[in-house]
């Protein structure tokens, strides 16, 4: 743990250092890490698509170790899509290597040339080195995923934009491969693909070199992966339900709330929701040969990513993800799974997020721009992303662009994201994250479906919802994955054990919950300063207004309460 | 006077109904009646398209008379391009014939049906009737004018949008009549003209039924008339230079700053200044029996307005404007009058606002999709507008949403409005003006260009532009034109004379200037509500990094002189 470092990477001169860690990242990861450089580092008033803004990359603490659920990146900017400060994370093998490596953030700043560079960087044991990978521009994550396999080894773990981030699109997502090599773990939301096509970068390649994990032989932390992994498994949602039907399991669940995104958010229920439930998914990829209790990152015995195949057993996309199934289905009024996977896959090899696009299409739908359900005109539409026709760079803008071009009054939004798969009039506390989170409309942020209250009581969110949003910071600073909440936020001396065992430190999750805090409002403060004020911390109007069926139910959370949220402890 | 009004219009249940003038509206007129009833009676979080957002139209104090540069009519709302509050202001009839008919202000609420209504609001001295227009649906705004003055008459005055007002698109115009009948005066900036076919209106029309000025007779009035010409005419630029060369006039003198925006922004003068300057525009008119020294409006006698007509001597534009001829010309790399009065014909009869128009076309441009100086491929954009494309719609949501589907990072906007004609590294007052307007980067705001100031002083700028704010909303409150400020601003009683003229009471020029204040502030206040915060009173980044040639300058106006601009007295 000792030589642990951070890369600074400027492109403009292909110049890298390697500078130590401050004692006071000493339990920021993550999230955590990626919004205190940001905001510390960058200027808010940059353009995001300027070589002042910077992509950070940043695994949690335990990336590396086997540890459950552990080995998620995180990577942060200023966002192209919401203009202000921006993480996501997401599994794959990026963060294990990087981990292997004694990385804990590597900081890109400057930017690509007055073309896309192209440029790959290769980060390894020997240091950093910047290869010309010109042959590899305009072409998909699929494609380019296998030849940077072939060209630095099937061990290496890397990030890649395809043509979405190198067109510099504010939807485009940066792809993690996982264990497979597919690039099909996204750090999806607000355009950080873009960010790096800005860059010029078009992958970065983490080379471990065959290095073991920092903590090999550690006797407590051995002991401590093994007493985690039994914590999950013995937990029927971690345990169980998650490896059988994966995210998708939520998707009867919130149509039976009456929050599915139906038709652009005109409804909460869909007709055909069982034909693109759980059970109809885990059925078909087992009639097929498709893959499920699949883990999306080393050492996660969750597993609740899944290998989507076609009629004929050929792969098709991995995973097909609760999020993607309803905005690229019901919200489109799409009802057949292997559409949906099409178009996921699609999506992935344009490197465009699966979520924005599901809402820009919803908002094109309303538009006239096709019909709800047509799949051919829909499966246009997206490939015209990836070729930079003009609705396909409309599409690829997001939903707050397209309602703007297309004079859509019902864009659900927040912060210009995309909401994700659940309609806050039905999920109310989803509707309190959505508002309030720095990000956007981002569910993960405060993730409001798995609190046990009514959901449809306005009086009884905002607190837990408050709550849950510094916890799911607590976990997205240590790089464990929200999933494990269930446990983690269930038994608190579990986390404490953990950075015990891996960190020899003793810490409180209260005082990761005071650090957690911190960062919230760091984030939000960044926003002030970039222009996006208090106000913006809200739904569009039409959710206040127009009920929803079958509830009939407006989003009527008391703007006062909200209000709070930031001032309270 | 004692029977002035105001017509409250809902189009969801076509009906209408008048109330009195408040006495608190005693010296409010023009943007200063329509940002205090915007600020007051909508509410800043409802979207721009939506039934709850208003449209209000008011003419100034002296509206109905014959008092030179003193029937303008503002229109008020929440702006579909910037999100904020938005006043436009134009010459032409309407506000005449309004004046006439004792309206104080129009308030328009409600929205059309799925399709577009096409509606007709006929309001005359039996009321108001509402006409079905369906026949003009997608006309342009030249046809439509002269169907409109065949059926209703030619004295009539009208509002009416095109083909990009009825598709809603962010810098949709709305154009008023002339007093020759052209649908050529522009209520330009921030999409007035989408509110307008939000709520299916194809047309306002205006018919006085040949009332009389509600002072005829008044010899206290008719004295006032008088003596107000005489002040203009004694003036050089108001008596003499305007009527001569127009709004051109400045153009060479803007270049001569180094502040003409020029491809985009990238540079400050334009090698072929000449050939689109004052001089040129005057002989080309001249000589081909167009008309200079035309007035917009009923008793201008500053005259600024002007007729182009294409080499045959047949009507292209009225009137070819300072603005339009830089931000159509110079900025997109056009070097020829009839290429530029073409486009900006084209414009008008879609019913979009040239200068957003020509700021996002610099901006494609830029992004590379034509090439700066090739008219045909600009003009097939431009028409693509018109016909609803999406590289039309693009175009026609302004420059801002340009710059986001094409990655530009250049992008000449503030608060998602584009810039006027001076570029702010070399005319900084003007930054200051784009920074702290509520209403983003408009050049009316505080015409700084014509303070006698160091032009590229960082240190001398902000005083006396915030002083130009607050007495520029007086002249915007009285619905007297801003190019009569040499005259207005230099002897302050003479606007105290006129209003003890034609009000009969007595208000002095230092209270109107703490109402303008008011007004100011109100309108900062919403943009607050509607989610723009402070920090986007600045400018894009670029402009404070990149230097501008020839004077190789930033905008480096101390953000911290910014800072007192609202809170000072």
């Amino acid at each position: 743990m000792g030589d642990q470092k951070i890369i600074e990477i400027n492109v403009n001169g292909r110049t890298s250092r390697e500078t130590a860690v401050p004692e006071e990242y000493m339990f920021l990861g993550g999230r955590g890490l990626t919004s205190t450089i940001i905001s510390s580092e960058t200027d808010p008033g940059c353009h995001p698509l300027s070589g002042d803004n910077m992509l950070v990359l940043a695994p949690g603490l335990f990336a590396g170790s086997t540890l459950s659920s552990s080995n998620r990146l995180s990577a942060g900017a200023k966002s192209p899509l919401t203009g202000g400060i921006k993480e996501a994370n997401s599994g794959g093998v990026a963060a294990y290597r990087m981990g292997r490596l004694g990385i804990r953030a590597v900081k890109i700043t400057g930017t690509g040339g007055p073309g896309f560079d192209t440029l790959g960087i290769r980060i390894s044991p020997d240091g950093v080195s910047f290869d010309d990978l010109s042959e590899l521009r305009g072409k998909g994550t699929y494609e380019t995923a296998q030849r940077l396999l072939d060209m630095y080894g099937k061990k290496c773990a890397f990030l890649v934009i395809g043509p979405a981030g190198e067109m510099k699109l504010p939807a485009a997502c940066i792809n993690v491969n996982d264990m497979e090599g597919e690039p099909c773990r996204n750090l999806g939301r607000g355009g950080l693909g873009a960010v790096m096509g800005s860059k010029g970068i078009k992958a970065v390649i983490i080379d471990d070199g065959g290095a073991d994990s920092p903590w090999k032989g550690d006797p407590e932390v051995n002991q401590a992966v093994k007493t985690f992994a039994r914590h999950l498994k013995e937990h029927p949602v971690t345990g169980e339900k998650f490896a059988m039907y994966g995210t998708v399991m939520t998707l009867l669940n919130v149509n039976s709330l009456g929050g599915l995104p139906t038709r652009n958010f005109s409804a909460g229920t869909f007709e055909d929701a069982e034909n693109i439930g759980a059970e109809t998914l885990r059925k078909t990829i087992a009639a097929r040969g498709g893959m499920t209790a699949h883990s999306c990152m080393p050492g996660c015995v969750i597993q609740c990513s899944n290998k989507y195949v076609d009629a004929d057993g050929n792969p098709l996309v991995g995973s097909l993800d609760f999020e993607t199934v309803c905005l690229l289905g019901s919200n489109i009024g799409l009802k057949s799974l292997d559409q949906i996977a099409e178009l996921n896959r699609i999506c992935n090899d344009i490197g465009v997020d699966t979520m924005e696009t599901g809402v820009a299409l919803g908002v094109l739908g309303e538009a006239g721009v096709f019909r709800f359900g047509d799949f051919q005109a829909v499966k246009k539409i997206v490939e015209a992303v990836g070729k930079g026709t003009e609705i396909g760079r409309i599409t690829g803008s997001g939903a707050e662009t397209a309602g703007r071009i297309f004079g859509v009054e019902r864009v659900p939004v927040v912060k210009k994201q995309g909401m994700a798969a659940y309609d806050p009039r039905a999920i109310k506390g989803m509707g309190v994250t959505y508002s309030m989170s720095p990000m956007g409309a981002d569910h993960t942020a405060g993730n409001a479906i798995t609190l046990a209250v009514d959901h449809l009581d306005p009086k009884v969110q905002v607190d837990p919802v408050r709550d849950l949003h510094i916890n799911t910071m607590v976990l997205d600073s240590l790089g464990i994955c929200i999933f494990t909440g269930r446990v983690t936020l269930g038994d608190k001396s579990i986390v404490e054990q953990l950075l015990k065992a891996f960190l020899k430190r003793t810490v409180s999750f209260d005082q990761l919950r005071e650090n957690a805090l911190e960062t919230l409002r760091r984030e939000k403060e960044y926003n002030l300063k970039a222009g996006i004020g208090d106000a913006q911390d809200t739904l569009p109007d039409f959710m206040k207004k127009e009920k929803l069926s079958p509830n009939n139910s407006v989003f009527d959370v008391d703007p006062l309460d909200l209000g709070g949220f930031w001032s309270s402890r």
